[in-house]
C-alpha cells in the first residue's frame, strides 16, 4: 500500500432507485485530497448482502482499503456491519460503553430506546471505534494483518461528515505518512468583468503561478478564478504560493475582486455597510425583493437595512418611491431615470443614506425590439450622489434576476466610503 | 438476460475528486425505473483506460447491460468511446452524416470548427447512433452476439437527459417486453398540518391503498405524502390505483392539500389570485422579501403582485405601512396587532384588494422568553375581512423564514373566494 488511496462503496437501495443523490462521494473525494488521500474508484451497490460483499472484497484486493457509507442503521435492511465483519473474520460483539452511552442518549430526550437499536452497540471483535458525535451508530475500522482495512461510515451525511473530520483523517494521515501534497483550492471571486476581458487582463501572470493551475469558472454572480495546487507540492509550500497568486491577481484586478472561496457579495455589502455606518433601503422591480431576501438571509440585516419596496405596478413606483409620472410617461418603466429616481426616492422616503434600485426585464415576455429581454438599469444613491448603470444581461428569468442584483450590490459596494477602520 | 436490469459507469478524474456531484446516476434510476428497468449497480472511475475497461468489462460479465456516462468529448482524456470499441472489439470509423451534421452546427453559430471535434464523428463500427439534440457528442450503442450491450452518452446532464428520454428507453423497452411493472410516484403535497397529526387521519386509509406504499416527507414547505407502486403493478393499473389513492388523500385533508409532485404553493396562490381576479400587495419583517421574491420568481407576477414592502424597521412600518406607534408600543412589532396593521396598511396604502403579512423572530439572535425564537405572525386581509395566526416555528433562520413564508400563502390560499371558472 504504497500509495495514499482508498475506495469508497456507498450502499443503500435509495441510491440505486435515485430517491437520493450521493453526495457523500465527491464530498469525500475533496475531504481526503486536502490531506493527499486520492479515491480511486466508486462503487454503489443496494442492500443486498451479496453486492456489498462483492463490492468491498474487489475493492480491498485491487486497493486494499475502502471506505463504506450507509447501511449501519438498526432495521433488518441494514447489512454492512455483518457482511464487512464476515469478510474479515470476526463475530459481532456488544460493546458495553457503546450501549450505556445508546442508553443515555435516548434518556436525555425522554424517549424509551426501541429494542432493535441494541444492534446499534455491536461490533466486529476487534474493530477500531470513530465516535458518532452526531448520531447513534459510532464509524467502525477493521484492519487485517496484510495491513489492509475497511472503515465503515453511516450514509447520514451530517454524521458521515462528523466522524470523518473527528477521526479518519487522523487514521489515514497516520498511516500513510509518505503521501503527496494535498489538492488545495483558493478562489478569487470577481464580478462585473467578463471572462474573455479578465483572462487576457491575467494572462502573463499565469506562468508565473505553476505549478498552480487556474480555471476560470463563470456564474451568475460573476467570474469565479479558482487557483489550485494538485499535490504536486508539499502543504507548507502550497498555501504561501496560493496567497502569493491570489495577492497578485487581487492586485492586478482591483476592484472587481470581491471576495474568496465561499464568500457572497451580500456578506462583503453588509460588513462595508455597517462598518461605515451606513443605512440602505431597496427598492426593486425586476428583481422582486431578490435583494432584500439575500441581505437578510444573514442575521444581523437590521443593523443597516432600513426598507425594501418591491415596486411591481407604475403606481406604487409613483406614490410609495416619488418616482415622476413625467418620468414614467417619457422613459418608461425600464430606464435609467427611473432607475435613478426610483433610489433617491427609496432613500429619502426611508431616511436612509443609501438607496439601490433595480428596474428591468427578466423576461421571458415584456421584451421589445429596443428594451430586448435582459435589459436592466441598476442606481446607487450614497448621501448625495447617485451612479446609474445600464446593462444587458444574458440568460433565462433566474439568470437575469441573479446577474441584475448582483451587479446592484457591486454598484453599490464600489460608492461604500473607506471605514476608519478599514 | 431474462431480468430488466443495467449498470452504470460514470467516468471523470472531476468525480472522484468531488469537483462534481454525480446527479446523473440517481436520475438514471428515477428514469428507468418509471418503465420498470432497474440499476443493479453504478461504478465511478477516472479518466484511466484501465480502469475504465475494468468496470465496463465487470458490468458486462455481471449484468450484460451497462449504460456509461461521460468521457465522449473531443479532447484526450476522454477515453470512454475507444476503450469500450475495443472490448467489443470493434474499429473507429468517421461517420459521414455526423461529420456533416458537426460543420453545419459550428456554421449556424458561426464559429469555425476545431480540427480535434472530428473526433466526435467518429464512432465505433456498427454501433446505433442516438442523437443528441443539445450538443455534439451523439449516444452510442454497442452489442455483441451474446445479447449484451453497452450505451455511451455524454456526462453533461441535459445531454445525456435529452438522449435517455428520446432514444434510450425506447431501445430497453424493446430488448425488455416482459420486464416489470414500472416504478411510479404521487406525491400530495400537504401544508398547515404536523406530520403525526396527518397520520392519524389517514391511518385508516393507509391498509386500502395497498400495493402502494406511502411515505411521509416533511419539509419546510410542509409534509408531502409520497404514494408509491413498486413495479408490482403493470402500468395499466398503477396509474388509476394512484389517481384513486390520491382522491381519498385529498378529500380527506381537505384545504391542507395544496398541489401535487412538483407543484409549488406559489404557483397554486398565483393562479388562484389571477382567477378570482384580486390584486395583492405584501408586507414582510422576518421573511425580508422572501415571499415576494419567490411569487416573482415566475413570469407574470406583475397580473397580480402590486407592491412588497420589507419593513425591517419600526419606521417603514409606520411611516410606509401605517402602523399604528402605539400598536407598536403596547404590543411590540412581533404581535398579531401590528401583524394586522401590516396587512391593512399594505393594502389600503397600495390600493390592492389583498394584503399578506409576515413579522417575526427569524434568529439566532433578538429572542425573549416570552418571544423565543420561531415566534411568528401573520395575517392575510382580503376585501373586508383579515386573518391573523400565531406560529411557533422550529429550525434554524432559514427553516423559520421559509416555513413562515408557508404559512403566510395557505393562510391566504384560505382567504381566495372561488373563482366562476373553478
Amino acid at each position: 500500500m504504497a500509495e495514499a488511496a482508498v475506495e469508497v462503496v456507498a450502499i443503500g437501495d435509495e441510491l440505486l432507485l435515485g430517491a437520493t443523490v450521493d453526495a457523500n462521494g465527491a464530498w469525500l473525494g475533496r475531504r481526503l485530497g486536502t490531506v493527499g488521500v486520492r479515491v480511486a474508484r466508486r462503487a454503489t451497490v443496494g442492500d443486498v448482502a451479496a453486492d456489498i460483499r462483492d463490492a468491498v472484497t474487489e475493492a480491498l484486493e485491487r486497493t486494499g482499503a475502502v471506505i463504506c457509507t450507509g447501511g449501519l442503521g438498526p432495521t433488518p435492511d441494514d447489512l454492512t456491519k455483518p457482511v464487512v465483519a464476515s469478510i474479515f473474520g470476526r463475530e459481532l460483539v456488544l460493546d458495553d460503553a457503546l450501549l450505556a452511552a445508546l442508553y443515555r442518549r435516548f434518556e436525555e430526550r425522554g424517549i424509551r430506546m426501541a429494542a432493535n437499536n441494541r444492534t446499534q452497540a455491536e461490533v466486529p471483535a476487534g474493530a477500531i471505534i470513530f465516535p458518532n458525535p452526531r448520531g447513534t451508530a459510532p464509524g467502525l475500522c477493521l484492519e487485517d494483518e496484510q495491513g489492509r482495512f475497511a472503515i465503515l461510515l453511516p450514509g447520514v451525511p451530517a454524521e458521515m461528515r462528523a466522524i470523518v473530520d473527528g477521526s479518519v483523517i487522523d487514521y489515514l494521515v497516520r498511516r500513510w505518512p509518505d503521501r503527496p501534497g494535498p489538492i488545495l483550492h483558493r478562489t478569487v471571486r470577481t464580478t462585473g468583468i467578463p471572462e474573455s476581458t479578465l483572462a487576457q487582463r491575467i494572462d502573463d501572470l499565469l506562468p508565473t503561478f505553476e505549478p498552480l493551475t487556474v480555471a476560470f469558472l463563470p456564474g451568475v454572480s460573476g467570474v469565479d478564478v479558482r487557483l489550485t495546487s494538485w499535490g504536486g507540492l508539499p502543504e507548507a509550500e502550497a498555501a504561501p504560493r496560493l496567497d502569493a497568486a491570489d495577492a497578485a491577481l487581487s492586485e492586478r484586478l482591483g476592484a472587481h475582486v470581491y471576495g474568496r472561496n465561499e464568500q457572497d457579495l451580500v456578506d462583503v455589502v453588509s460588513e462595508r455597510l455597517v462598518a461605515a455606518g451606513l443605512t440602505l433601503s431597496l427598492a426593486e422591480s425586476c428583481t422582486g425583493g431578490l435583494i432584500a431576501k439575500r441581505l437578510t438571509d444573514r442575521p444581523g440585516a437590521s443593523r443597516f437595512l432600513l426598507a425594501g419596496i418591491v415596486s411591481y405596478s407604475n403606481d406604487v413606483k409613483v406614490e410609495l418611491l416619488g418616482v415622476r409620472p413625467e418620468t414614467l410617461r417619457a422613459h418608461g418603466a425600464v430606464s435609467g431615470e427611473t432607475a435613478r429616481e426610483m433610489a433617491e426616492g427609496v432613500r429619502e422616503r426611508t431616511g436612509a443614506r443609501a438607496g439601490l434600485s433595480v428596474t428591468g426585464i427578466a423576461g421571458p415576455e415584456g421584451g421589445t425590439e429596443t428594451k430586448p429581454v435582459g435589459t436592466v438599469w441598476i442606481a446607487a444613491a450614497v448621501d448625495g450622489a447617485t451612479e446609474v448603470r445600464h446593462l444587458r444581461l444574458p440568460g433565462d428569468r433566474a439568470e437575469v434576476r441573479e446577474r441584475g442584483a448582483q451587479a446592484a450590490l457591486a454598484l453599490l459596494l464600489s460608492l461604500i466610503p473607506p471605514s476608519e477602520a478599514a
